[in-house]
């Protein structure tokens, strides 16, 4: 599998005319090879991983059959290979590699032409294969048994870092690596800011809790959000907790191979705007997921992304009001040509 | 105290001719404005965070006083005003900011000259003040206390990761934000890994267990190692940890203001050398640690730092054997005039 997508890159550089390309990004260098370590990839005729000592046996042990420098520093192994393999015209990415490491590059290798490319593997990331498409629905499905326990035991009175702690403690007992991203858990009034951080306030009767959190399985990260009601539910909390719920379900079924990606958003924008909400959805729909809990595509106003089979992306709305709170609900689908499949299964308390 | 920090940098803007400067590091941004977003931070006379929607509640809680753009790209919104500004040589920090940006922000400010700028933020930060010392140290405490605990109860037969999620646990029990880093729990031969991942191989009687870990409070780290000896206590398992506690004592003696980096790294080396086991420390001997667990200074053979008071930097020699395990000790200090002060408690098993 790992082999096929490196000749995927390979044909693409072919096409570029490009001798060689040097894979700065994380999450690429892992897709190519297996190697989660920190290090860079050279993909010429043949491929290199670019570490250090304190990663040569990890990178032996996931990427077995990959060669792999770590006598050095990262980008001067990745220079001298590139010098070595003759390339007259090297890519690099330029999202992933900072200007002073472009610098160095530029430096080391007089006489080559530096192509700045974009985000191609990231690109060809974005539609997941069978197996990635498993791991993802393993995280899910780690996650969504953690959030069931949890919830099950949930007392008000706790703090939002107890409860979080507690949450991310299951998906790890159940089987996650880690979580995917620090999870959130926003009570009351910490609900309008959409990237709260867990905090000493405590969860207490009739608050709205946004809860939203991941499992990481293999690397592949699940994404989900729930907006609990502690209690008894005010008459405003239900209608916009139902007004995101009307808009995240017109967005899913909107999620089809071939739609446009700011289509999908403007669904969900427009059922808010039906509700007199549409100002308080702060941000986009949402975003694609896999090694990295944001990938591509992006779901939003702006974005030129077009929904493809095989994508994994979140639908996200929310409507987020200061002094009083937020509601956001979010679950994880894969874009077939036909519905959508949900592959986020915790249940919802409304 | 963060004002001052400004005008240290604007001091610096002023000798380098630049009439300001593009803060892309987000550490150096939280470190400059007190904001812990994602974002980008403009000093020229005034400061400006750039920052999105998502965080614009949160950075009037985290840097009251500053101005915030939150109303589109952080680039987009950076170039509006170092356009507006009218400075005609703008700095920005070239190891932070990726080519691609580079590449846009060229774009967007014709006419402007950017010059990159090295690490000079980090440098300042690398140098901590009363208020950062602090912080580190109630950090570093949370952690040995946590540890303190977690060591009493630990039972062989449980997994890597299940315990290293007690310890994690222990710590935002006790009052860190989160770890500071991924936890490592490297059992056995695993241990010949310097940055293992906790995984599902048991801790059982008879092995070393590399325990590298530490807490986060506002925002500073600590970092600590031990390495523990579970049950009976194997001859060349007693003569390697007593070979590496030597090293490290040898070298916190010699981590003094004025001395150099490197200087400190061979005192270890030396002692290791002694010992039969220097190749065998595959790894620098230590780093600054503040907002970032990995900061300025480096403790390394090639390192050309300068030990200052003020700073803190930990002290960590390892033995690593392929098919063995590993050895590693780490120490936190505080560097002052005279010896060090150790901001770690965290009990030896030897």
């Amino acid at each position: 599998m790992r082999s096929r997508r490196v000749e995927r890159v390979r044909g693409w550089l072919a096409e570029q005319e490009l001798g060689a390309l040097l894979v700065s990004s994380a999450p690429n260098v892992r897709w190519l090879t297996g190697f989660a370590g920190e290090g860079m990839l050279v993909v010429d005729d043949g491929t290199l991983i670019c570490t250090d000592s304190r990663y040569r046996v990890q990178s032996c042990e996931e990427a077995p059959g990959i060669e792999c420098a770590a006598e050095g520093g990262h980008l001067e192994q990745a220079i001298a290979r590139l010098e070595a393999c003759g390339a007259a015209r090297v890519g690099f990415e330029a999202p992933h590699l900072s200007y002073a490491s472009w610098q160095k590059l530029a430096e080391g290798l007089g006489g080559v032409t530096l192509v700045p490319c974009g985000d191609e593997i990231r690109r060809l990331r974005a539609i997941k294969d069978a197996g990635e498409v498993k791991l993802i629905e393993r995280a899910a499905s780690v996650a969504d048994e953690a959030f069931g326990r949890w919830r099950g035991a949930l007392e008000p009175g706790i703090t939002e870092r107890e409860a979080a702690l507690e949450l991310e403690r299951l998906m790890v007992l159940g089987g996650a690596e880690k979580p995917s991203f620090g999870t959130i858990m926003a009570a009351g009034t910490n609900g309008a800011k959409p990237h709260a951080c867990p905090g000493r306030r405590t969860i207490d009767e009739g608050d709205l809790v946004v809860v939203d959190w991941g499992a990481q399985v293999d690397g592949y990260c699940s994404d989900c959000t729930r907006t609990l009601l502690v209690g008894e539910v005010g008459e405003q909390q239900r209608a916009i907790w139902q007004a995101v719920r009307a808009a995240q379900l017109a967005a899913i079924d909107a999620a089809v191979a071939g739609a446009r990606c700011a289509d999908v958003d403007a669904v969900a924008r427009e059922v808010l705007r039906g509700h007199g909400w549409e100002k308080e959805f702060s941000h986009g729909l949402g975003h694609g997921v896999g090694l990295q809990v944001h990938e591509q595509p992006t779901l939003s106003q702006r974005s030129e992304d077009v929904l493809a089979s095989g994508m994994v992306v979140t639908i996200e709305p929310g409507v987020y009001i200061d002094g009083w709170g937020g509601v956001r609900l979010e679950e994880l689908i894969l874009v077939t040509e036909e519905a959508p499949r949900v592959l986020t299964h915790a249940p919802y308390d409304l």
